[in-house]
């Protein structure tokens, strides 16, 4: 490190030469890239900001002056600048820093944010705001060109068009979404960029915004120099900046998509360290492939994500009529694939769990009561090891309460693949399956029953039912551990239940628990309320059989180990196994 | 009527001269103005789009071809023309052709769509579904100017630029929004419209698209010449045509906010029948402009539907400032409100619980996770006379399980003030309130309890909680009718509820019930899954008290009374009367 340990930071930071500047980008650029090739993060897009980060706090007075980042998984910089260094510099302190901005941590961060293209709605209502409380500072958002994409930044740029305050957005241009851009917003992005800014055809201008370019986006020099013009500007301005993203580590420069989320790696030959990957996702990978080569009427939407769905640059370029990823705007990409149903294609969506969340009103309106055979692919759903802004807790509450809409959770491959067969063969409903998360699994007991009839039955195992475990999803693999450690403990044969369509309770099942049952424990890694469990608690209401509900208690989700959520939230299998001794005391 | 009732139609229209069809345009706009001065609709956007309806239909071959209407509020010619005519003239057949389009009544009709702003992405989709299938036909997308604000327009002109088949996308400038147009894209289209379409600034062709305008969009003849030349066009194209909202009916003409959705009214004078109106809403208004007057920083946001609070064009005059119309852009609106709130304006939004669905991912994570005072005000909410598309049925199961998000469901006057303070002095959660329908009512047995604390308990009537019935909002008034019918018949003083705030369960009252109560009844006016109910009855489980959940029971609702839906979902203090006999046998 050249100079950042001799440093208080954020005092310092304006007392630099350009020279002191330079190594303080080059320091923070190592912290970054240690940190981050020791617990994983958001590589490329955090070097790529460097620069603009250290000249906004060299020129702006934060946190009186606020900055707002987009999706904010680029603010590493902005955290060690506003005095988060021990944060990114000691291994033992990397927790207390997430990797998105925290008002909790720092009053230099405005928002907990963590999904794309809210920045400038963001920024915007600071911005009016700061004129309700008669105050004066300057309001800035920081958007990347990915996230333009996204309809939310639109409504938002129609809306800094008409207003006539100080308002900076800066547009982060590495010619990049988290995968190569998609929308003919692009394009208009590339000739501003091979124009210097100067064509004509101006997507900002258009709105009524006034434009500056900045070529040099990683020159502190001309950063600062452009920026001493833009504080305290009386108006909104668009200021775009030419970056480039994995900047100054050669490995994430050449190969962008692949940095911009790694977990950890060695630095010196870029190699990633062993990941485990999702299994089921690879499952779910080949699977859809399959029907691609057999069906040419089929087609994949996503939105931003393609790797998600495991489809790497090779994959999309094969099946590049097949494949189609609309950008990041995820209420489009569902619409759209609504359409596509309609229009008879086999049409499959896949998308994160938290992301799906922009779609609410997709699922709802068109999807459901246009009752389509749209087949949604849900990854990352329930409880996972990320920021709580990612977790997938919503899943089952979103989707499982709205009518027509059928939700199935399998847990094995042999589950899975089945699920995904009924999936693909039905043309009635829209249909969605939840794929599991972590590393291969075969249930034991598993009778593999290929027909749809089944699949709207529980699986049982088990002989005694006064005590009944229902496990959701991933949760059943803890539930079915719980069962063996019942029956080396307790010596009991409780009966345990994978109920698979969670949009249906097996009512000829629960209604066999009536004058049998004493209590019923549902397990499931979401939120309780609109869950499961508290479906099947209340038709078991009336025949009187308590029923323990376990999940997440109206809370947000924290980054952990998922194992250590579970412990938290009772889910596991060493605390299932003491709540059934508590009760059968 | 000059010539409808001589028609086959659709099969006729082909045949027609330019004479014929006039008068054919001429007595559909008499047709819907009939319509709709007996039962309400949405009629100057209806009044307006007949001609380029007529011109559609007599150049495409539908349903072969297929158009998209966005919103479908304005697909009334097109449900005429396509053979619904005596949906249209017979007062009796009325309510077999809704205000929406509706595949279930025609394969005229592509989607049931109620919601703004889906139109292109839903005609994409069709033609990219088109191309899956190998098939040729004409996709055609119909959006209003005033939907263009909403995002979802603007991802998917984005993909539609990068789209290179068939794809026709008319643009129905009425120069109005459902209030005037909000956001800097207006005046482009005014430049555009203002230079006939010639102006270098082009929000269409810069996203790549092709572009055509024409001013005489209320011109038959000028609209079958120029839809001529699209047919069968290789390649997207967006066709600009500048309309007249209310065309043809001069109230409409002049007054074309009060006339985009109308009650019943009087043609000759153009005078609206009695409209009842929301007897609530009126209250809230006047609460807000209250506090609007006595706190300089307070600001109100809505997403194009400023009526909804109450506020009318006088009134967004007065409270130019204050009152934040952002143009139909919910997800935008609700995250710009956060924006607002965060600097520490008093913010309140106010939306239609149907249209919020479009904020899901806005209240779980700008919102509830970063747990800022928004003030949000649900108007609309549960069962409503409005089409499937338009009922708030998913505002408890979609809000109330998001933690740190508080909702109050107040019923009687005084609840909803109360409610309201509590929300305005409110500097720690975001709160929901759900504005109650209907006419004034003041609860008989309401003790006003102006404090927070007390607003977290049940207010509870009877004495005999042998059995309780839990009413949620508008439905409590039903609980306490069907108090009284229990009263009088059953010789009864069952306990009744009114639980007010529906994000928690008043504990201390529902232990209470152990080994005391036989059955318990909530009841409410939306989605059984995910709501209330199934909150109280999984608490209740663990006492063995029997819950009866009463709501709507997984389905969509259609139009009709109000009273109707209530009696079909058990819902009406009649039906618990019954419940309640038969509990007690």
């Amino acid at each position: 490190m050249k100079i950042i340990n001799k440093l208080r930071l954020p005092e310092d930071i304006k007392k630099l030469n350009l020279n002191e500047l330079e190594d303080l980008a080059s320091d923070t650029s190592k912290l970054i890239l240690e940190r981050i090739s020791k617990i994983g993060g958001h590589l490329a897009s955090n070097l790529g900001i460097i620069e603009i980060t250290l000249a906004l706090h060299y020129v702006f007075n934060f946190p009186k002056d606020k900055v707002v980042f987009d999706v904010s998984h680029q603010c590493y910089s902005h955290k060690i600048f506003s005095g988060r260094v021990n944060e990114f510099s000691n291994h033992e302190e990397y927790k207390n820093a997430s990797g998105f901005s925290a008002p909790y941590e720092s009053d230099y961060d405005s928002f907990c944010i963590g999904h794309t293209s809210t920045s400038i709605s963001l920024g915007l209502g600071l911005a009016r705001g700061r004129d309700a409380q008669n105050e004066n500072y300057n309001v800035i958002s920081i958007i990347g060109d990915g996230s333009l994409s996204g309809g939310i930044s639109f409504e938002a740029l129609s809306n800094a068009g008409i207003y006539n305050k100080n308002f900076i957005i800066i547009v982060n241009d590495n010619e990049m979404s988290i995968a190569e851009n998609h929308g003919s917003i692009y394009k208009n992005l590339e000739l501003l960029r091979k124009t210097k800014g100067e064509a004509k055809e101006n997507y900002f201008k258009l709105l009524g915004l006034d434009y500056k370019y900045i070529e040099e986006g990683n020159n502190i020099e001309v950063l600062i120099r452009e920026f001493k013009k833009l504080k305290n500007i009386d108006h909104p301005i668009v200021v775009h900046i030419h970056t480039e993203k994995g900047h100054s580590y050669k490995y994430a420069v050449e190969q962008k998509e692949k940095w911009h989320y790694s977990p950890g790696f060695n630095i010196e030959t870029g190699e990633f360290l062993a990941s485990k990957g999702n299994y089921f996702g690879g499952v779910t990978r080949d699977f859809l492939i399959k029907k691609l080569n057999e069906n040419k009427n089929m087609r994949i939407i996503t939105a931003g994500t393609p790797l998600v769905i495991g489809f790497n640059h090779e994959l999309r370029e094969k099946y590049n009529d097949q494949f189609i990823d609309v950008g990041i705007a995820e209420s489009h990409a569902l619409a759209f694939a609504t359409g596509l149903t309609k229009a008879g294609a086999k049409t499959y969506i896949g998308l994160n769990a938290s992301f799906m969340q922009r779609g609410f009103d997709q699922f709802a309106h068109e999807i459901a009561i246009n009752k389509l055979p749209l087949k949604i692919l849900v990854y990352g759903s329930g409880i996972i090891k990320n920021n709580k802004t990612h977790q997938g807790i919503f899943d089952v509450a979103m989707l499982s309460n709205i009518p027509n809409l059928v939700y199935y959770a399998p847990t094995t491959e042999e589950e899975l693949l089945n699920a995904l067969e009924l999936q693909f063969e039905d043309d009635k409903n829209p249909i969605a399956v939840r794929i599991p998360k972590g590393l291969e699994v075969h249930a034991k007991n598993y009778v593999y029953k290929n027909t749809f009839f089944e699949f709207n039955k529980y699986d049982v195992l088990g002989s005694d039912k006064e005590i009944v475990l229902i496990g959701v999803g991933d949760t059943y693999f803890e539930v079915e551990k719980a069962k063996e450690l019942i029956n080396q403990k307790l010596k009991r044969d409780y009966v345990i239940v994978n109920p698979k369509n969670i949009t249906e309770l097996d009512k000829e099942f629960l209604d066999s628990l009536n004058n049998k049952t004493k209590f019923v424990i549902t397990v499931e890694d979401g939120i309780i309320n609109g869950g499961y469990g508290q479906k099947v608690a209340s038709y078991l209401s009336k025949y009187k059989i308590p029923t323990l509900i376990l999940g997440v208690d109206n809370e947000f989700v924290d980054m952990d180990q998922v194992q250590n959520i579970y412990k938290k939230y009772n889910l596991s299998a060493d605390e299932l196994l003491k709540i059934v001794e508590s009760l059968i005391k």
